[in-house]
């Protein structure tokens, strides 16, 4: 806690620290939050609901995690290995107990007690999703509303590169050009939700962060195929450069991994479409100052409606 | 999922997935939530706000992962060896990944690639408020709201004993008298909650899952001080056998390991009130049915006020 305050003193993360609204641990990207930024940060998730939600659509809500399966059959360790979190647990009986206890007495790393569970941490919020679809769709496809607390594995003092933060989506699955046209859509009526609160959003191309020599390739082949879209709004900085909202059309990555089937049995394609809902509170911050009883009445009446 | 269903065709869990509550994976106690099951929790949670805050109470929300010192000062792996879920991730070069890619494709245990990360999963919602309050108290103590996703590791197919739940605490810190009153009054004050609710709420003396041989005089210790209070209600059965609430009060175990310091610079004491949201939101579906729009009008005018 004292070294961030320290080392960077006047930025964005130490503003939110001294106000309050973010709490401090041991652990770069892992914060607490207080009770004014989970107002905040809930207005918004009720704002998606609102602006979001279409007829038909399934609301589905997983926990912060994943059967380890859904990771070895989805390819996320091919592609993000340096991003999970597997989790591991003590199974050992009471003398092995007594040395797990006498390595953390002595300072020494005590994890080699412990092996694998069954369960990763969520990477993204529409993982679960997939698995729970597996089999053969209605003609209209499926629209399904998703959200949990996601982790990725990259500590950071940057307040909007969270390790643990809490991911919307809503996710089609369907026939292509179904899936394509939704997906598309969601690009203005994202840059429309964002610039509604008053940030100045931008869509740009983007790539997800794919892992060492050979993810140069699968990056520059996304960007190729327009496969994602970014919308981005000022965070750390004054300029429109973090990613609060993500467009991403899978094709039928996901369908293929988890055997997903249109009405007429062919790979069903999907696409989803995901808002960072820790980062869009920071960019409201960020726009509007630490008070939200401060912020626009244009601002407000959305919010507290 | 087939196997579940199969084998405990008739029991709460297997009507709870039919009813489409719960959405179930292919790891025990993992489940997905649908919009109802969501529903009823957010408002079982808007309503310990309601009956839970009192003036001056400071609103905490953290995410479901801990700083590893944490647990390693508060003396976890002590007690509860058994229920911590560690944080691994792979921090490999390209060469090695093409070994864990190569162990994952031929079906091998592919962990032994990872490292111990800085986190673990929070295992209780209070343990991140110990270590953000450490120093010395205002003289009328503090008084904490705190919720977060927690995680035990113990796989199992009762609905009530998920490896991933969320629990709500309220959390007092402060000089002994006061804390110990503070608990104590929760007794009543949770049953009354418990029971316009519906729910046939029992007080039962307790001790918390002290882990090996050594455990057995922990828990004996702690049954005789009368530190630990929960609140049953039926959840798995018809009988009120599941604690939905516990009442605890730590003395000085926590205010020692993090140095919490009253005005007067001794060791503060601290109690919890903790709510399980699931128990409960599961409580409410055993004692009034699966269909919450069929619940009586005194438990719907609480909930849907």
């Amino acid at each position: 806690m004292t070294n961030i305050t320290q080392n960077v003193e006047n930025s964005f993360l130490a503003q939110l620290i001294q106000h309050g609204l973010l709490i401090p641990s041991s652990v770069k990207g892992v914060y607490g939050r207080n009770g004014i930024f989970e107002d905040v940060l809930t207005r918004v998730d009720n704002l998606i609901t609102t602006v979001g939600r279409e007829p038909g659509t399934e609301v589905m809500r997983f926990p912060p995690v994943l059967s380890r399966e859904v990771t070895e059959q989805s390819g996320y360790m091919k592609s993000f290995p340096h991003l999970l979190g597997s989790v591991h647990a003590f199974t050992g009986d009471h003398r092995q107990h007594r040395e797990l206890v006498q390595d953390i007495e002595e300072h020494h790393d005590w994890t080699h007690h412990l092996s694998p569970s069954d369960v990763v941490l969520t990477p993204a919020a529409c993982y679960p999703v997939y698995a729970a679809v597996a089999g053969t769709l209605p003609e209209s496809g499926r629209l399904v509303d998703v959200s949990s607390y996601c982790f990725r594995h990259e500590p950071s003092d940057e307040p909007a590169r969270m390790q643990s933060f809490r991911m919307r989506e809503f996710v089609r699955i369907g026939e292509p050009e179904q899936v394509e046209q939704w997906r598309n859509q969601w690009i203005d009526r994202g840059l429309t939700f964002l610039r509604s609160l008053g940030l100045n959003a931008q869509q740009a191309p983007a790539n997800d962060p794919f892992f060492g020599p050979g993810g140069r390739l699968l990056a520059a082949s996304q960007q190729e195929q327009q496969l994602k879209t970014e919308l981005l709004a000022p965070v750390n900085t004054e300029q429109p450069e973090t990613a609060v909202m993500s467009l991403n059309y899978h094709q039928d990555h996901f369908a293929g991994k988890f055997n997903i089937l249109t009405a007429t049995a062919q790979h069903a394609h999907t696409a989803c479409t995901g808002f960072g809902l820790e980062r869009i509170t920071l960019a409201l911050f960020r726009a509007h100052g630490f008070d939200p009883t401060t912020w626009t009445a244009a601002v407000r009446e959305i919010l507290w409606p």
